[in-house]
């Protein structure tokens, strides 16, 4: 049986993996990516894992690359913001890996791959409709609406991450202001508490001191041990997570919304809050029929993205 | 040639025509409504547009209704939040509307009609994603993505009127907090003007002394002439229009947004306002890559939106 090379390139990391078409990931690896040469660390492990089909017996169906941007697949081509993988910015990826790989390549974002192995192999399984929100580092989602993935007329689809939940809010690195991102994305959570955090408060120790050392997961430990700072923010990365739930489920009412990546079990601990924000700004009925629900990022479990991505396109191209 | 018979029911008035497969009305009337006896007025411009389609000796096609909230057209239901027309809440509309037709009978929310007319006859035109967003009295919108009308598992698709651009803004009439609607619709405008209006100012002299007495229209002409209050209310509904035009382009970045509906005129005046308030939310390449544009709504062709669902409908089910 034939496998699916998937590659997840995140800011600090490139994940790797050889994975089935029922989506059972048989072999993975990771490798450190600097954020000026995603590209040569994509190239790598591309051959590292063709290696490894090879000492498997196994053939390739494919190959599938998620990136941590917009990518326009109409055109091949990967747009301009990747701050995470910034070398990739502009670059026709696929065609350029094609020759490599010796097999079709396929790049999208990084969450719309993740959004596709949700609705395949994941929590959104059976669902004609789905949204995946993903806070992370920033703030991804995906959108598959009546089995198609929107990725819309440049590649944008799918940056709620980057919409404002207030209009007058607090302006993003994106260049936006008020973005979800702002509010409820890892480093959005770490800004604000960096902002917040007063001297001798339990947030600043621990953090040793150094505003700058304070995260996200330091922010929610905080928060949960009773730091004022801390909770504030908290708070608002609930209230605001919530808010956005709503947006989706008035402005699409999806089959389901599944809230993942790496700040997930975060607030999958949080999830009461989230969802009684949630039933505040959403239509009671609209949202009773929109299953909400937590699925921990888990970066072992990321090249399923991209090997979803793979089936997605050649099933699209004999449809 | 045969006609497609639309009814468009709204909070005061109800409008039917016949038109043609290409968008043309051929035959208009009105008549007064009631927000507690909508079925009713549908029954009697039912039977009269079928009437005239007899003298006019032209077979009709199909009948399609617009309703002022969200329809459940898989199970053929009227949902629950329809204000302006309450008596139609959880009915089966196109099912009682059968009989008398004689013809198929379609039903679906009101601006999800208008954006198919959009669509099919009028700016969005060769399009294969658009989203409408119609401020009218209340905030209706329509999502179109890759061809077909995003309608949601309970009917509630296209509900960004209701969706929250300041997760800590003022209260909304739906029930939900800071959406749209407060800042941008025609009654969201009044009621913030009505609050913010001091005594002697120029707003509440046009409005004759007496607050009630303000409307929209009257909001727009003040705050071109120079009231502060009303200055700043305009402000903050070009603001908000401008963040939901960036939430629609950074999300789904369809080819087309087009505003109409019965306030678009005065927004269209201040077209500028609202293109520089979406650019500072959204990604410029996304932006450039969907076109924005302002129909001012015209209630003579609001009939075209549910004879454009009729067509939509049969092609899909010969599709």
């Amino acid at each position: 049986m034939s496998l699916l090379l998937g590659i997840d390139v995140g800011g600090t990391t490139i994940a790797g993996g050889l994975v089935t078409a029922d989506g059972e990931v048989v072999y993975e690896r990771r490798a450190p990516a600097r954020p000026d040469a995603a590209l040569p660390a994509i190239r790598a492990m591309l051959a590292a894992l063709r290696g490894e089909a090879r000492a498997l017996g196994r053939p390739l169906a494919g190959v599938g690359v998620g990136v941590p941007g917009p990518v326009d697949t109409a055109a091949g081509v990967v747009c301009e913001h990747v701050p995470h993988a910034a070398d990739l910015a502009r670059l026709p990826l696929a065609a350029l890996l094609r020759e490599d790989a010796a097999v079709p390549v396929f790049v999208d974002n990084d969450v719309n791959a993740l959004a596709l192995a949700e609705w395949r192999f994941g929590a959104g399984r059976g669902a004609r409709s789905l949204v995946v929100l993903a806070p992370g580092t920033g703030f991804g989602a995906g959108v598959i609406l009546d089995g198609r993935l929107v990725r819309g007329v440049a590649g944008y689809g799918g940056e709620f991450g980057h919409t404002p939940v207030k209009f007058d809010g607090r302006p993003c690195w994106c260049g936006g202001r008020g973005c979800l991102a702002v509010y409820a994305s890892g480093r959005g959570i770490a800004e604000a508490a960096r902002e917040r955090a007063t001297p001798g408060s339990r947030l600043l120790a621990a953090a040793g001191g150094d505003p700058l050392a304070i995260t996200a997961p330091l922010v929610f430990s905080a928060a949960a041990a009773g730091d004022p700072a801390a909770a504030a923010v908290i708070d608002e990365a609930c209230q605001t997570l919530g808010a956005m739930i709503a947006t989706i489920v008035n402005g699409l009412n999806p089959e389901a919304v599944i809230v993942t990546g790496g700040v997930a079990s975060a607030f999958a601990a949080l999830e009461t809050r989230v969802l009684k924000a949630a039933a505040e700004y959403a239509f009671d009925h609209a949202l009773a029929a929109t299953r909400v629900g937590f699925v921990p990022g888990d970066k072992s479990v990321s090249v399923r993205g991209p090997a979803a991505l793979v089936l997605y396109e050649m099933e699209r191209r004999t449809a």
